[in-house]
């Protein structure tokens, strides 16, 4: 039987796949691409796959869970008739496989039914955005947060100590904006793209997109 | 002048490093490598280093604020001979340079004396450890808290909702093992490295050595 790795690709730049990334990528006859084609178009640019199975699982935008559900299912499934196969597939995902990724709900499943499974970390897209911001994220004993903006505690937790970095942002710009007034913050639109913008106040944050990772170090830096 | 390069090689299995790490240390003529040799030794499995000027920066394990201020400055006194006479340098470090590294002190004195810094991003500790778990670190809107367990607020962060990555656990293991109990709790020691182990209870903590992190998903997964 086959083996589902679950393959990180990074956060954009194609050079930030790992050896292994892209060692894995080769050695599979099938690829299973999610995620608007964004992953795929970082593979392509390191590896030709060309001649391998393309698999594109459809996952729909939606909070509908019954819908999720058998979206997964229904990716799980075809998954399955490869690895019964004995083929390995490669499931490439941006930034690192266990940050808000789907692998997590099909990689379940799959497991499940008997299948083995591999997760091949990367690149988190928090790590890249503070590369090129040429920040530190944390510092001693400073705690990191990764805060999705659509978090139950939000407010509590941009409220304790550390850098707090802010996910999926996008809708949630205006909002932000008023509750960061006054800290030191920093911004990176579509990190690791050509279209890439950094942004070094929470004044300039109105103008940046969906695809954009906000980083607020820790006041107590500035003493 | 030369361009300093703070460059992640990632958790400990040499094929973590990224494209771009492997490329800028084969590019620099000069190898920074604090910590102890981990790093060093992760790159000298996937590269030849030996026609290179290997840089050792001592920085003494203390709190003495002093002490540690003094070994930064002597380190990037000497990174900027090196620099002024046009060379560029590697600096390795484990895991991510943006999270808990030296360099990012290291950085800031050698960019106020006019040089170019640029930071390379990698696989961070905590990522590894997820996909040898084969665990999400962070599902749909779950925040990922990233915790030294020298941190200030350590209770109050091991209270909020999301998913709990305790790091430096090593001597708070008997304390942590006690705040833990009747939470599903997974670790790493040593994680990427060839004495490797996998825990995945609270319990089995007391076992673990220094280089150990400690993985608690949130609560409200398990409903």
């Amino acid at each position: 039987m086959g083996i589902l790795y679950g393959v990180s690709v990074g956060p954009g730049d194609p050079e930030l796949l790992t050896l292994k990334a892209l060692r894995i990528i080769r050695e599979c006859d099938v690829i299973a691409a999610p995620d608007n084609n964004t992953a795929l178009s970082i593979v392509e640019r390191v590896c030709d796959i060309g001649e391998k199975t393309l698999l594109k699982p459809a996952f729909p935008m939606t909070r509908d869970r019954e819908l999720l559900k058998n979206s997964h299912i229904a990716a799980a499934d075809e998954l399955c008739r490869y690895l019964d196969n004995g083929e390995n597939i490669a499931f490439i995902c941006l930034g690192d496989i266990s940050v808000y990724s789907t692998f997590s709900y099909i990689s379940v499943l799959v497991s499940a039914r008997g299948h083995s499974v591999e997760m091949i970390p990367g690149v988190t897209s928090f790590c890249a955005a503070a590369a090129e911001l040429k920040q530190p994220l944390a510092l001693g004993s400073e705690p990191l947060l990764i805060i999705p903006s659509g978090s139950r505690e939000f407010d509590l937790l941009l409220s304790v100590e550390g850098t707090k970095v802010i996910m999926k942002s996008g809708g949630a710009i205006p909002e932000l904006k008023e509750k960061l007034r006054g800290k030191t913050v920093y911004a990176v639109e579509n990190c690791g793209f050509e279209n890439q913008k950094l942004y070094y106040s929470a004044d300039e944050l109105e103008n940046c997109g969906y695809f954009t990772t906000v980083i607020v170090p820790p006041d107590s830096r500035r003493e």
